[in-house]
């Protein structure tokens, strides 16, 4: 993993930086229902282009939160789901979103 | 809360919308051990620029997560402290403090 070992206050600064942004925890949310195609998750994820979903799955296989299975059939499918690695991160981002939906879905405005 | 209601995909998305970045998680670490003065946070804080504490400070305010009290006295004194809600989403984010510490902080090389 290319990170910057040494740069960091704590465990949650270290995870935020291999997390890097939303678009990551939206991805391992949508992996932590079922695997998913490069198809399927561009349409689940609209606003993410296809360049930087690319770009994330790689550094995230990288990261050994991601297991990419090309299943060699024609036409081409290949799979991403979570590693044990990426399940448990995912558990560990569980009571933030619980947070998020008390304190910031709960209260934005409707409509 | 100036946030960006309807565009998020899931209570974690909407909690890292708030969080916003990794020195936001490090100021709720260190208001989490005690209430801080400016200058305290800002040393702790080494790499972050006064002008961007100071914003970052002030939009913790308004979502509630941070108090900041004006003591009166002079020399001026004005210490910063977690709300309630602040104090509830530093606990949301301990299992990802766990899981950094584990799967990065451990994993990194040393020296």
């Amino acid at each position: 993993m290319a990170r910057r070992p040494g740069v960091y206050h704590c465990g949650t600064d270290a995870a935020m930086d291999v997390i890097g942004g939303r678009w990551k925890v939206l991805v391992l949310w949508a992996l932590g229902e079922r695997p998913h195609r490069f198809g399927e998750l561009r349409r689940a994820l609209d606003g993410l282009s296809e360049k930087v979903l690319a770009s994330h799955l790689r550094e995230m296989e990288e990261d050994g939160l991601v297991h990419r299975e090309d299943f060699d059939e024609v036409p081409p499918r290949v799979e991403y789901s979570l590693t044990s690695r990426g399940v448990s991160l995912n558990e560990a981002l569980e009571p933030l979103g619980a947070w998020g939906r008390e304190h910031v879905l709960n209260r934005a405005p409707t409509g």
